[in-house]
């Protein structure tokens, strides 16, 4: 036999196998109001001609938005089926996933169709988990139609299922091959859910410099919150942006940009978990950005007066009796449930934190307990 | 606001995501004589000290191995747990997955963590998939105690469970941070599982050169064909040569270089099929490897002299007795099996075939149907 010296660093008992991705990926979020009766001409674009495409959708939306997307899909020619998933969080599980793969094999989907999410994260995380795995990976098109999906959980290619009481436990890292917003759908969004995903764009306004170098957007989302519906479809696009941004240059979060986009998430997820999720996440996440601002502003790394535009501009959004709300539970209980928070490092606390100016953030495992306890009690 | 012009080809209304992978990804296969007892060593320079490592095993390996495996993982500092599923292919399902999530769940598996397989194909599959997916992706190791595991399916990086009654429909693409391959669990095989392993290795002998543009492989397994088992450890580590070569050059099958792997199966599948899965996958390859060579002796593409070799070689691998099986089935029914293969492209049956000499394959879809079916018929 030849020496087996093909591969160069072959060694006698031992192959050395190297896998590099030569193309890069790319796809586009485009948001543009009247999206969704136009998804037909968008998928064209982009998928091959007549495949089949399972459209996943909640009970919710069935009526709603169902045929009308069909209705666009099947005159761009492609053969449509649909898969409806009883609405909320319940069905981010394997159980259901098993539905949407039952779905895919009547449909007899090959690795060349897609699987379309309709609807909100569940939605998008249920249909990007399914179309991860099915053939070991088929086309993915995500048209989320809640605020959070649109700017954050339908960008970035995470996918999961809930598993055992434990949230996102099983997923993989997939990216779509387009998401495709439309800010029209937000019009008929519950005030409650709306004011929730506004929580996560005043998120954005915090950490823009750090994700992007640009700055402004805190200040035009303060500027415009009187009347931000009017400014929907810019206001999204600069999410997305600043997202992408961060998505690009961490993709499986193992550089440690990622984490920028937990500001106010290690504080929120203990008030989630203590409401037993009464609270909704941007909700959480709204008390989150004032405690992690108030304490940067303890720490003297924050300036008082732009702190200050903070609890009006969330209010104004309609997260008033939110922050409220952070009062609701004992200091100490809190703080037990954020040490449990799974980005900690061993037992330092790891919090994102505002810094110097709106849209700068930095990391911090320092903050004494003292400090914490101090602004989990309203001070 | 300013113009979002962090990214260069934003538009107005959409944002483009473009992804690359910057590092290549690298692991080794070790092929060893002796490795199973080593098991720890080896870990300990790949992955975090004293993490957490869940065996996946399953109930005919349990006894055998699994306490020599976890004394050595024990031994080099990592804290060990194992999960036993039945024997056979019904493991290879969602159902079992859940069961291996919970033993994850249990021992508290970061994504730092690891789970190691320890076992044949669908140890392999089932690991693979559990660790590509839990926290969206930890480290997983595989340690393929059969020989079709050792040379083909712990290489490459396919990941699998079945569904609804479809071989490998929910899966990815991810892969291990190395394979630990221990020669001398083959000397305990099965004699008839040992000769199907040994089909697949002669299909690497067929495909060698079109995969890595050595040659002399095929030569080499006619010659020590006497007393392979002299030569164990040599035969792997060039198979596995073969296979991480082409895996490198085309890891996720969109590049077609991964079909020559396929080389006898379309035959294979076909009396896989018919015989109820009565047949082993590598028996039936070794049908498809003696039908697919006659055949381009048919079409005048490969010679005489070296089909002659092909039939000996097989027989001396113990492999008589399946080859006599092919003329079992009415060539029509295998003719109408071979149509439903999924890896053919619309009517036409895709055909890799040896070409000039062993070594070198070919794709060919245009063979007439009645040439197909006088090979069928054993002519």
């Amino acid at each position: 036999m030849p020496e087996p010296t093909t591969l160069p660093s072959q060694t006698r008992d031992s192959v050395l196998v190297c896998l590099t991705h030569q193309e890069p990926r790319e796809y586009r979020i485009v948001v543009q109001a009247g999206l969704l009766q136009r998804v037909g001409e968008e998928c064209v674009q982009i998928l091959e001609p007549n495949s089949k495409i399972l459209i996943l959708t909640d009970s919710n939306l069935e009526a709603k938005y169902l045929p009308l997307v069909q209705k666009s899909l099947e005159s761009a020619g492609f053969l449509v089926s649909s898969c409806v998933v009883p609405a909320g969080e319940e069905s981010k599980s394997l159980a259901v996933a098993q539905k949407v793969f039952e779905a895919a094999l009547k449909a007899n989907l090959s690795r060349k169709d897609t699987i379309l999410g309709l609807g909100g994260g569940v939605i998008g995380d249920l249909a990007g988990f399914c179309a991860s795995t099915w053939h070991r990976g088929m086309n993915l098109i995500h048209v989320p139609t809640t605020l959070v999906a649109q700017v954050d959980s339908a960008i970035g290619g995470k996918t999961a299922v809930n598993f055992g009481q434990v949230k996102n436990m099983v997923g993989t890292f997939y990216q779509p091959r387009a998401v495709l917003a439309d800010p029209e759908t937000l019009q008929t969004l519950p005030p409650r859910e709306l004011s929730a995903g506004l929580a996560e764009v005043v998120k954005y306004g915090l950490i823009e410099t750090s994700c992007t170098g640009e700055s402004g957007f805190f200040n035009w989302l303060f500027e415009h919150s009187g009347n931000l519906k009017a400014v929907f479809s810019q206001m999204i696009h600069r999410c997305a942006c600043i997202k992408a941004s961060v998505v690009m240059q961490d993709e499986t979060e193992t550089r440690g940009l990622r984490h920028f986009l937990n500001l106010g998430h290690t504080f929120g997820h203990a008030y989630e978990s203590l409401s037993e999720y009464g609270i909704l996440h941007g909700e959480a996440v709204a008390i989150g950005l004032e405690q992690a601002t108030r304490l940067s502003v303890h720490l003297g790394v924050f300036p008082q007066s732009a702190y200050e535009q903070l609890a009006p501009l969330l209010s104004r959004l309609g997260l008033a009796e939110s922050l409220k709300r952070q009062t609701s539970y004992p200091p100490d209980a809190l703080l037990v449930a954020m040490r449990q928070d799974k980005k900690n490092l061993g037992n330092h606390i790891r919090l994102i934190l505002p810094e110097q100016a709106p849209g700068r953030v930095v990391v911090r495992t320092d903050v004494p307990d003292s400090l914490i306890l101090q602004v989990l009690g309203g001070q």
